[in-house]
């Protein structure tokens, strides 16, 4: 019998569950942030065509510096970036969002390093500087779940972060950042005392209200300035794992010193490509579903609820007395939603009219069972 | 003008080169270890039908555990195992054997902890552990490239690994580990003050010739083994990017605290299964490469060349007193190889006939030439 622990796991990582929202199979899904609309048959064809074109050479690593799916997502971000564009060089991607988020910190973050966000935020942010051995720090956001932008400065000049973290819109909360914050944070970081790096992680982006702009327009004016995406959300590519960032050409190629080679598969940037040509179709969707959020933000504050502002393709709502048992009887129903964020409020993915419709359904069935 | 160091990249990583072979269009690529036979039509076909299928829902996150293809990589991992097989939960898999490596080191490596190998070996070893702030120490192999198994074992117990990286065959060497290695170092690491895990890369473990046993048959009596696999190599899939371990399930459950959630792409796993279904068709070709390899070696010793012995799908030969020469000289005629080992050898990786008769020819050549 041995005295050593088995197996021989990191002390931090002892009696740690893997991240991740209950996989379950049931009729209305809106717990992941999803979106319910699946490529179209055309889309479907073209990627079907991509992969087998990709598989004939399957034997042959893939293109390590994946240049045409960087021009092509270079050629995308453009819309958002103003005058000057976005260049290929300013463009990285990896198997994910957060496989980029993970680079980053591995570059930039790491032993003796600091990571800074403000709560509540994603969830997965402190995974990745414990993976990365980098030091969490969390400020907090305001009740209304916004930045406390003085409070936020003060901060990053106390414990000076390499690795800022704004998400924009905020996860779980659905909230942006104030239009001034990006650039107030890029200056504090850039200070000598601080040489930090902020990333706007832009991952439910696409969703934004009409007038919020994106940081991509200021990445001309901040060379310290990172904006990730994905395709997860708005090109309806959760399956395919691709996420990607913008930033100065010398961010990337920092990257470039700790990615795995090869990280990006054949299959991956083929696929990625189809989709990418689909954009006008699978961006029609995120109208709809932009327009179908604000009903819900409106139908939910009708009912008497608090909701959280959101420019995402989400809603934090609330506040439950116990929210356990709301989410419960809501999955009885048949709709299920995630129990994230602060104490007493549920976060509901934007699905399809009939999702929602069932969702409104199984929320006031819930709601009146208990009055 | 700023006083830091911009970009404000980890201090260790300055100046680093990200790790990667050339990648040069040239008839005959004989330098990064590929399958030369690419996918039969029958199985782009399915490759095609899989991802098409996959494509249906990419809009829904794929399945975080991978169920399916685990139980298939179970399967095949079985006819090498002896009696007891390999279950389904003693499987885990990751986009290529590196990043399998890198979350291998992420929860059993890691700062105040160390990884050990033999040189020379796999020059990605030193990167995963840098990436995961793991210390490296690197023992020496022999002469002809063996393992001194009481002198590794003598390491183990002074620097007390927390993992031991064993390739079998290594890379570049080709050579194989003695039989008795795997056990030896399982035990020596099993010791409470040591209480590391053995992982044994066998990304070219299907190319080993008849009688040399594959480490997974010792699963069932250490439980600190990891044997690694990879379908770049036999599977003839280096654009697919999957790689994956046998281990008990103690040790995949590990890993499941450092993975990032989703990191298998719903499209790859589809597009793995696909492959396996085609295992007898692609370990035919496996077979035509062994004998395509000893010819290689016979040839090369009886034109007077030091050969490592070789149980994988390439060979390490020398000794060159310009290696670099040489090599500029096969590129010359339309032939690359690689430049790397320790000084005065080459390695070549083992391609079709047609390949094999340009690299000999274009060998003869440059040996003529500088004769």
């Amino acid at each position: 019998m041995s005295a050593a622990a088995w197996p021989p796991l990191r002390e931090e990582l002892h009696g740690i569950e893997p991240y991740g929202a209950p996989q379950l199979d049931v009729p209305v899904q809106l717990n992941v942030n999803e979106n319910p609309y699946g490529p179209s048959a055309a889309c479907v064809a073209d990627i079907a065509t991509a992969a087998a074109e990709a598989a004939t050479t399957l034997n042959r690593y893939p293109d390590r510096e994946f240049v045409a799916l960087r021009e092509a997502l270079a050629s995308y971000l453009s819309r958002d970036a103003g005058d000057r564009g976005i260049a290929p060089e300013q463009v990285w991607a990896a198997n994910g969002s957060n496989e980029v988020m993970l680079q980053l910190l591995q570059a930039f973050g790491g032993p003796g390093r600091t990571a800074v966000s403000f709560a509540p935020t994603y969830s997965m942010y402190p995974e990745y500087a414990r993976d990365s051995n980098t030091r969490w720090v969390a400020g907090r956001r305001s009740e209304d779940f916004a930045l406390d932008l003085d409070a936020a400065r003060d901060l990053v000049k106390r414990e000076r972060p390499s690795v800022i973290l704004l998400p924009s819109p905020n996860n779980p909360t659905g909230t942006a950042l104030p239009p001034e914050a990006v650039g107030v944070l890029c200056e504090a970081a850039a200070e000598d005392d601080v040489n930090g790096i902020v990333v706007v992680d832009e991952a439910y982006g696409e969703f934004r209200r009409a007038g919020v702009p994106s940081a991509l327009e200021l990445l001309a004016s901040y060379r310290n300035l990172v904006v990730t995406r994905t395709m997860s959300k708005a090109f309806a590519g959760a399956g395919l794992r691709l996420g990607y960032l913008a930033a100065a050409p010398e961010i990337c190629d920092a990257i470039r010193v700790v990615r795995l080679p090869y990280h990006l598969s054949a299959v991956t940037q083929a696929v990625a490509l189809a989709a990418l040509r689909h954009a006008p179709e699978l961006l029609g969707k995120v109208d709809d579903l932009r327009a179908e959020r604000d009903a819900l933000v409106s139908w939910l504050r009708a009912e008497g609820y608090d909701v959280a502002d959101s420019d995402a393709n989400f809603c934090l709502f609330g506040r439950f007395a116990d929210r356990h048992a709301a989410w419960q009887g809501l999955l009885a129903r048949g709709v299920l939603i995630r129990e994230t964020g602060p104490e007493g409020w549920l976060r509901v993915s934007v699905g399809t009219p009939e999702e929602m419709a069932a969702f409104r359904s199984a929320l006031t069935d819930v709601n009146g069972e208990r009055a």
